[in-house]
This record gives structure tokens, sequence and C-alpha cells, in this order.
């Protein structure tokens, strides 16, 4: 029987970067990883297969960064973990031993539970190459595409799923605005406008009650009673740990049903761990279990159970949830809590906005605006949270933010924080947005 | 006579800031800003207008800032301070009372004393329309320029001069490299190479001797003996703090010659305040005599100054320095200590680097590579220093790695950062530069 140090279980961000900082931290290790897929998709990267990059093979994961840092790759499905004798079975047939082993076996899309939803051309995004093939094939004859949810998966379907195409796109979203499970309203309707303004039709506090066809949809039926015209649905209404192997291990999952993880990454049996979408979460602000699933998380995870196998190096302080995307030139970015999240947590809070041209003087190439949303903790002025909308370059300023939030920064130390500034890349020092958002919101701070 | 609250002396970054900054703490306390200038140019901008905006009048400071925030503004200028009496005397015959004074008279460019450096066409880069006019005007007719001092000062001007003109321009610097006294040598040597492929001569280790001409300068003799053509000439070797008014009032200078403040920006006299390049400063890192003079900088000090007029509420930790700059499509960024610099400080640095590129998958569109190295002290892990080469969004990585030194984050604290990335905006979670620079020094901190 084989026997290797580490095997890691998946083949996506998490298990990846989980494989890879093992190697970094124990190169004495041998590590090897087993996935089901020959080729794997880059996950953020699926939805701009439609639109931009246009095919699933132009978004694959390379498999050189294994290759590179000497992770062992077998392409075979993980069937069963043999706990007391350390060895796993595959599908494949092999029993291999390991001393610890990770599962990064990631998620799937929650298909919703509605008459109808198994017609022929209603798709989950589902993250294999296979079904996004036919997908793509399927939006290329569409002439009237109904997307199902409007957080980021479905806006930014929509997006690419129009772009060179002659379809009619419209988004069916629960709440009352698209991305509104992320950000504060006032952001959510830039985004909802710029889709507007390209022909995306946007119905909000709106339900599907059926999907409806002969074989194949032909009509999705609202809750409203409306009825939308329909050769294709997309669902992204969100997903859902994949814990199949874990839970036939006997692994105990957590309240939002991942498998249950302390800080370290580590599951209750010490030999085993989990990082990325299949691992519970915890929010780093409340303690309060988290239902984040995004890959910069995973690879977060990730890098601390590599780390950790075997010695402990690392602690996960919670999710903090830094997410990002863009419609068109604009940027649209949140770390930690949105006004709204903040005070639904209890906070009582202090906000501060800043806007200005990302170049200076304003008339310089390539310019565009940047505002900058800073959501305070009232009493302390701790930041909690900070939202962008506008230059792409907002994709590393929310990333300056997540840092300060981590860290705990305050008002006063964001507003006189060392920042860098040139003409050609940024505002100006004197209207920098980060600062000067931290400056408004003192006003309020001091005021209490 | 009249008297008000606070009067600010300057006209640039750190006078507005200082004012605006004072008005959002003390709202209730009355403001005037005074300076010399009818017009004020953005400091950073000076180049661009040389071949991108065009024109000093697009290069301006915007005064609805100070009128928003209710700033009043006086052309005149400072020409005494009566620190007993608590006035101001103006060359336009004012004395104003002032409860609080702060100093932000900013600095003059250095003019080396070299033989000939008075002859017609050889500039230095004052801050004034009138003179930056007239270097526009010498630029448009040149034939030969010649730049001395390949600092950020000199290789913008270089750049920016050639830009839609057949002019030779060659750069003359003392070091061996330019921009030696900002970056590590392997990313001078990528910014030398960007220039010399648009055609800039470049001549290292070289010292200008005498600038020789009959009225107007003809040629440049250097050390080594060689001799340059030149019609016209750039003098970008540094600045020195404008003081003038601070020493005929008594104020005391510290070691680089600035107005010596303490760390809440204030003076010897505890109704003067100053900031700025005008000021005195400290390194963050070991807190001896810093030379930055950067319009960030300044702001900074301003945000404390004005804040603590009237209560104490901000404190100075010293200067980080982050500096960036772009040649072409290309920015490069420093912030803190180069590799070079720590050593020189007597740091044992641990190195980790990373490029990859500034979209995920790699065939996005507007994908370009971007480069990170990080510095960081081998015994504690701590970070000092970083370095940026490639994308744009650079100039905003450079302020998430300066928030990082601000918290004296550790290797494994930035390796498990919670960032954020999005395939339109960023590299992959996988690659990301700024996590992957420090899992790379990781290693090298951990061997000891």
């Amino acid at each position: 029987m084989k026997k290797v140090d580490v095997i890691v279980v998946g083949g996506s961000a998490a298990a990846v970067t989980a494989a890879i900082t093992c190697r970094r931290h124990y190169p004495e290790k041998n590590v090897l990883l087993i996935r089901k897929e020959n080729k794997v998709l880059i996950p953020c990267g699926i939805p701009y297969i439609f639109g931009t990059v246009g095919s699933p093979e132009k978004n694959l994961l390379p498999d050189v960064a294994l290759e590179k840092n000497g992770v062992e790759l077998l392409i075979d499905e993980v069937t069963d973990i043999n706990r007391s004798g350390r060895t796993i079975l595959t599908a494949g047939g092999s029993t291999i031993g390991y001393d610890k082993l990770i599962l990064a076996t990631g998620s799937n899309p929650t298909t919703p539970p509605i008459p109808g939803v198994d017609l022929k051309n209603i798709f989950t995004v589902k993250k294999e190459i296979t079904h996004i093939q036919q997908m793509l094939d399927q939006v290329n004859k569409a002439k009237d595409l109904v997307i199902v949810g409007g957080g980021f998966i479905g806006v930014e379907f929509a997006d690419e799923c129009l772009k060179n195409r002659d379809v009619n796109i419209t988004i069916v979203e629960m709440l009352s605005h698209c991305l509104m499970l992320t950000f504060d309203e006032d952001i959510c309707v830039v985004a909802e406008k710029i889709g507007q303004e390209k022909g995306i039709e946007i119905l909000c506090q709106e339900k599907v009650e059926a999907f409806i066809g002969n074989g194949a949809v032909e009509k999705v039926k609202l809750a409203s009673g409306k009825e939308l015209k329909a050769d294709m649905v997309i669902l992204g209404v969100g997903g859902v740990a994949n814990t199949t192997l874990a839970k036939k291990a006997g692994l105990e999952l957590g309240p939002t049903n991942g498998i249950l993880v302390n800080r370290y990454q580590r599951t209750r049996d010490e030999h085993i761990y989990a990082c990325g979408d299949c691992a519970e979460k915890i929010s780093f602000f409340d303690g309060k279990p988290s239902n984040h699933k995004l890959a910069s998380i995973a690879t977060q995870e990730a890098r601390i159970a590599g780390a950790n196998l075997f010695r402990t190096r690392r602690i996960n302080g919670g999710v903090i949830g830094v997410v990002s995307t863009a419609f068109g030139e604009t940027a649209f970015a949140l770390a930690g809590l949105s006004e709204r999240e903040a005070i639904q947590k209890g906070y009582q809070v202090a906000v501060g906005e800043a806007e200005a041209p990302n170049r200076h003087p304003g008339c310089m190439p390539e310019m565009f605006p940047l505002k900058v949303k800073l959501i305070f903790e009232k009493g302390t002025g701790i930041i909690l949270g900070g939202e962008i909308v506008g230059a792409k370059c907002g994709g590393e300023v929310i990333n300056a933010i997540s840092v300060c939030i981590h860290q705990k920064m305050t008002a006063d130390d964001i507003a006189i924080f060392p920042m860098g500034t040139h003409p050609m890349l940024t505002a100006s020092p004197i209207a920098y947005q980060l600062t000067n958002a931290a400056e408004e919101a003192i006003k309020e701070i001091r005021m209490n």
C-alpha cells in the first residue's frame, strides 16, 4: 500500500494552496493532491468565459504551481476515508495511507426546490468543463435568458452573456436590490443602473413560483403573477458545502453545514484538516457562523491549514469577507461589514465617504472616479467595513481597507496613515479617498 | 487689527490639508490661509505638464476645497512673525493676530554650486507658474536636454519631455543607478531599461564639473572628461526646507535643517506648528532624522497638526515613506525601507518576491504583470518595506503594504491576510502577490 505524509482532497483554490503551503513549510514531507477533474476551472473566472475569454479551456487553473512545488497529482475520486487506519480509498481502486489529510472539497451550487427546475436549459453554475460548455452552447442560441438571483453570480453572468449577443436578459431577485446581501443600498443602485443602461431588465422583490415548459423551459412564472419568456435559465442562488466524503467518514458538521474546524482549520480528528468552501467559518466581528464562500477566503484558510499540519503556526481570526467585481469600467468592492450589516449586528456606526478622481490633476489620462465609504464603530472609532465604487484600482484599495479592518485601526489611525500618491496612479494626497473617508467619519465619532 | 483663531502660512498640499483638517476638527474656529501665489501648482503634477497635460494652467490645486470647508484665503506674503504678540506681518502691510499658527512653507529646489550654474536655460524645478511656463517654452525649442540627477524628478522629466518631441535627452546621475536613493538595484535596472528603450541616454557614476556657454548653456562638462551638448539643463538634485520665516522668528531648526517639531507637529513655541517639506522629520524605523520630502507625508503631517491645534489628538509615528511613479505603463513604488536601506540600518533581512498577472486568468483584458518584493526583519518576521514593479494598480497595492508596515505585521500575518480578488481586478487568490511574497520570505525567516 502506498503511503504519503499528506493527502489533499480537492482541485481548486483551497486544495492547490494548501498543498503548496504544506510543501513550503515542510519541504521534507511529501504531498499528494487527489482530484476528480482532469482539468480544473478557475472558479471566479467562470462568468468571464461567457463574454470575455470565450471558452472554458481559456479559464483553467494551471498545474505548473503544483509541479514547481513538488506536489504529486493523482486524478481519481476519493470515495472513503478510513480514519482509524488513516487511509483513503479511491474510485479507481487505490488505497493510500496518510499521516495528515486535508479536505478541500469545495461547494456545489444550490438547486432551489421550485416546480419545473428539472426542465432542460435550466442551469446551475457547476464548476465542470462539460457543464459550462453546455451552458455556453445554450447561451449562444438563447433569445430570452432569465437569471434567478441578483447576487454576484447573477449580475456577472448577466453582464457577460450580453456581450456580443442579441439576447434579452432578465434578472429576478427576491430582495429589494441586486447585490443586497453584500452592499449597502446606495451602491446596489449604482450597479443596477449600469446593468439597466446596458439593457438588462432587473426585477426585484420578485420570486420564481415555477418553471414552465414542455421538456425544455419556455416560461418563468413569478409570484407576482408575471410570466417571463425563457429559452434558458441560470440559477445563481448560492452554494452548499460539499461534505459528502466528510459525513461518510463521520466528521462533525457545523451550523452552516460546513465541516466543523477549529481556528487552526483542524477537524475533531487531529489528522484531518479542512479549508475552503467545504469548511465551517466564523465571523471576524462576532465569532458567529459565517456563510461566506469565496476563493480568497479558501486560500487564506488553506495557508493556515497547510502551515499547521505538523506544528501549530497560524490561527484563523475569522472571516472579514472581501469581495469585489466590475461591471464595464466600474469596480464594486466590500471588505468587512456594510453599514446595514453592522447595524444588524448591533453596532452603533459612524460612516464617512470620499470620492475623488484616481489621477491628479483630474485631466490626467485614464482618470476614473473612485468612491470610498468607510463604516466605523461609533464608540471606539474602530473600522468595521469599507465599500468601493469606481476605478478598477479599487480592487486593491479594498485590500488596503481589509488590512485596516484586520488590524482594528481607528478612524484617526486611517486618517493619518502613510499613503503614497502619484499623478499617474492615484488621487492627490489632499483628496486621497481612504484618508478622507476616515476624516469625514471622525466628525460623527467625536460627537459622541 | 484683524485677529483669527488660526493662520496657516503656505498654499500647497500641507497648508491646504492643515487648514481643512482644523476646520473639520474645530468647526467653531476660523482659519485664514495666507499664500504668496495667486494660483498654486499641484507639486507632483509638475513633470506631467511637459508631456501629458500640456500647460501649467491644467495642473492647478483648486481652491474649492478651501471654500467648501470655510477656510478664508488671503493672497499675500507673510514676512514676519511676532511671537510674543502672536501676530504676523505681511508684505501687503497687514498685521493679523492669531491664536495658533501653522507653518507650511514647503521647500525650494537645491541649486548645486557648480561653475556655470547661472547660465541661461539651466532650470531648477521651482513650483511657480511663470517659471514652469519658461521651462516649457524652452523644452519646446530644445534639441539637447541634459537632466542632472536621476531621482524621481529627473526620471519623470526625462520621460515627459520626450513625449511628442524630437529632443536628445541625457540623464547624468552620480550613483551607480537612477532612482538608487529609493529602490533596490534590481528595480532601478527595470526603470532604466524602459527609459533607454525610449531613447533616453543614462550616464551613471558621472558628475557634472561645469556648465559651459556664452550667456546660455551650450555644454555640460562631466568629471570623466566627457562633454555633452546642451541647449537646456534641468537640475533635479533635491530640495531644502523653506525656513526663512521660521528662522527670522527665532524658531529652532533640526538636523536636516527643517523646522524642529515634536511628534504632535508642534514647535518649541506652543502656539506654532509646522508640517510638510519645511518641517523636520524622523524615521518610523529608528527615530533618526529623515530627509523625505513628499506631498503624501506633507498631508499626513498636516492632518496631525490640524487636529492637534486645540487638543492633543494625533501623534506622528515617524516617516515610513511611500513613493510611487510610472514610466509608460509600468508603475514603480516603494513603502518603508528597501533591502539595501534596511541592511544599512543594521537589520538582518529576509526577502520574498512574487510576480503574477494582475488579472486572472492571464488572458483577461488589461492584463499587466505585477511584482511585489517584501523585506522583513529576520528575527521577528516584522515587515520593514515593500517594492513594486508593474501594473498601475500597484500604486494602491503599495498603500496596502504601507498599512502592513504601519501595523508592524509579520510575514505570517501578511501571508494569511484576508485579501479580496477578482478576475477583472487582481491576481488570482492562489497567486496574489502580497500574500505570496510574504510566504516566500517565511522560508528564510523560519531557517533562523
